[in-house]
């Protein structure tokens, strides 16, 4: 008996993508580019781990394919990312003539095609591309709203009695962020936890 | 008799980058990021020869200065950059969390800080550094002006008769960009003709 199988969309693979990066510490955003039906480009925020405040997913995609096809102007190619892309990516997206994005969740906060500035529509973008959004809106959402809940719980305990972890640190021959990731098996946490939650999270708990 | 020597400032080094950039057939845009009074990135465009439409200037420096202080935010280092930054670059220096941003012309078309979507006044920017325009601007805004101006010249003659090169590459080991090169030392000359001057500047000359 022969079933169907079901195929993957280009979305879902942006989502596996982000769903991997969530594992390994970064922002759960995947983004694939694709031509004549083809994924030439698959990348998820890499920031934390690169070292590298450029390196959201879209930008590290449009550099793949370009880099790929021998141009710097991706004109017949679409780009599929799980959230609302930024100031900066699409600023990225037009200089690279991106043909069609599909973007999932939206982004009041940070986004900038149907929030923040909405550059597709500003007078000083000078290449618009087709614009569909809210694609697997709920699956991207989801991932990201795990993401920084998980982070939430992890913070108030690690920063509990101000640093727990220097006083062990000391006696370690691991930095605490490498510790955290030992004694919580999740790497990258513990820097986060000091640097992007609100200041409330890090006041000591009675 | 001890005389006193003049010293580059950061924007004179930036000048420089765009300078030879220029040179190559790049856009003349350069940056160079300084923390404690000392260098610690310097850039220019590079979308040409990369094939990356991400590689202005202000990127290639942003991503070199976080490499080497091995952190995404650079929150004690001030970035100087021959032209206005653009709506992609202006979004990266905030993410960067840079703390000062000096830049030389201004670019009413493509800009993003005192022109466009003018970024870092809008609601959705979260790092706002301080700015300071117009340092270098008429050295910044000559070297623009002077590289336009040669490929406005070229142009027509490498377009008269729709394209005369074509015959000769059909003849050549050469694609017809690199034959370009060879007969105008110009690397990257031709196809920036093709591609990004004003339908106009194709029109076979009577």
């Amino acid at each position: 008996m022969i079933r169907a199988m079901s195929v993957p969309s280009f979305m879902d693979l942006a989502l596996m993508a982000a769903a991997e990066a969530g594992k390994s510490g970064e922002v759960p955003v995947g983004c694939v580019i694709v031509r004549n039906q083809e994924v030439i480009a698959t990348a998820a925020n890499r920031t934390r781990a690169d070292h590298d405040p450029t390196a959201h997913a879209e930008i590290l995609a449009l550099r793949e394919a370009a880099a790929k096809i021998g141009s710097e102007r991706l004109i017949d190619c679409d780009l599929y990312v799980t959230l609302e892309p930024c100031t900066m990516c699409a600023g990225a997206i037009s200089l690279a003539r991106i043909r069609r994005l599909y973007f999932g969740a939206t982004d009041p906060k940070g986004g900038a095609v149907e929030s923040g500035v909405r550059f597709f529509d500003a007078l000083s973008c000078h290449h618009r591309p087709e614009i569909y959004s809210a694609i697997g809106e709920s699956a991207a959402a989801r991932l990201l709203h795990e993401f920084f809940q998980e982070r939430r719980q992890w913070a108030p305990r690690l920063s509990v009695a101000g640093d727990p972890l220097k006083p062990l640190a000391a006696a370690s021959p691991y930095a605490p962020s490498k510790l955290a990731s030992l004694l919580t098996g999740r790497p990258g946490l513990y820097e986060k936890s000091q640097t992007d939650l609100p200041p409330a999270c890090f006041v000591p708990h009675p």
